[in-house]
């Protein structure tokens, strides 16, 4: 998969980024992590959430990602700053809350965002509305349950709805006619909340300015002045990893650990 | 691992390939693949074992390699022709029994080859003789449990050196003074095979000439002759896969399933 597009999400929710990346570049090959076994990511702390987004991205790129879109609006406020720093030769592209395009399109002055707690703890977010918040009033909320009710494909159900409406309501009685989506989850329960929240609030999703970033990024990218990799080397068995690495170390001499969160069962490297 | 030098093995046998690769091309990176879910291949069908090999050739592709080393005799015999008629554009080097340099080195006439009973059946040894062995005279032997003893870490053992004496004394007592090791395997146990055979016994491990065809098809490779693969979109987890692929079916409407004979854990494809 050399020069795929990387996603990945604590879940499905960045399935809601990659749709839109999908249909913007039809002929990009894609990869798409969902790391299920930490979701969700919302009650993590944040240095957790780095060491996850930096073993996926690691992954990514091994399997030859180009660039890496953070499709979760947690690990973006949580772990974009480390991964920058971490690939400095890699494109990220993260998600954050569209506060801006919320602030410019309001009527009323006031504008509503929906997110998870960490997003709204974070610094990425409270830049935000530092920046675009003077002249309008910026009104949060989160709603837990929302990831996880997605994530058990309760998009439509009465269950959804009844969390929503409760959610949004204080919202909707607080006057906003901009809602923004803070949570890759969040619009595969759009319908839902279009309903809820009625024709006067406007819903906005980040995906598409997302995908229109990652094109950008895309053709400014030079790939003639990168540095050429170091050589590595991975050793993969359908077998034990354990006995493989023993075997690879008497036959070879090289000192190799079975590793990798995501691999650990089929993969050895060496550097 | 874009641009990688896949290699692939029943099991650790390659990895006597795999040093002498790396040993030439020490700026490649590499990708080895051990089956050893299916050691030994020897006895396998060669249907099963083209099977086998296309499976992982379209992994070590998909992970980035550019050209791939099949570092098994029985597997080159049984899947070389499928693997090149399944990848026309992917370069492929096979392994076979050195008989051509032994026969151009035998001062006695007498050359005897190790090789697993599905090589020896196999047309490619069948061609090498008829090409090779009109003026000299060609022994096979075959040395069942050998490559298992390899795996298992003997390969200076007591019980190694009781089978080779066993299975080398044949071609002793027929004079030959090259011995032609036609399984990747054999080269680990390399040390008491040239202790059995004894100095005027010259060993022939192919190995270093296919790392020299690796870097005479790897110069002449033109990558920009080679048409842009069509898109290809992997969907990764964490958790279970099964639930990956029902999530991505209900919120995206494709119907993909958990596939991969080596990445079931944790991958899903869609064309």
């Amino acid at each position: 998969m050399c020069g795929a597009i990387g996603v990945f999400d604590s879940g499905v929710g960045g399935l809601s980024v990659w749709r839109e990346v999908r249909a913007l570049l039809p002929d990009e090959s894609t990869i798409y992590f969902a790391d299920q076994a930490h979701i969700p990511y919302g009650p993590r702390p944040p240095v957790e959430l780095a060491h996850y987004a930096t073993s996926i991205t690691n992954l990514l790129i091994e399997l030859g990602a180009k660039i890496i879109v953070v499709a979760c609006n947690t690990a973006s406020g949580a772990a974009l700053e480390t991964l920058r720093a971490t690939y400095p030769t890699v494109p990220f592209v993260g998600m954050e809350p569209a506060v801006k395009p919320a602030v410019e399109h309001t009527r009323s002055g006031v504008v509503g965002v929906l997110a998870t707690p960490t997003t709204f703890e974070g610094v990425l977010f409270r830049r935000l509305v530092d920046r675009f918040g003077k002249d309008v009033t910026i009104h949060t909320q989160v709603c837990p349950g929302l990831v996880e009710l997605v994530e058990a494909g309760h998009t439509a159900s009465a269950e959804t709805r009844e969390l929503l409406a409760g959610c949004l309501a204080p919202l909707l009685d607080l006057g906003i006619d901009q809602l923004v989506l803070g949570c890759t989850h969040y619009p595969f329960a759009s319908t839902i909340i279009a309903d809820i929240a009625g024709p006067h609030v406007s819903i906005i999703d980040p995906a598409p300015a997302v995908a229109r970033q990652v094109k950008r990024l895309l053709g400014a990218a030079d790939p003639t002045n990168r540095p050429p990799p170091p050589a590595l080397h991975a050793f993969l068995t359908s077998g034990s990893p354990t006995r493989l690495a023993s075997q690879v170390d008497q036959l070879l001499g090289y000192e190799c650990q079975p590793e990798g969160v995501f691999w650990r069962d089929n993969v050895l490297r060496i550097g």
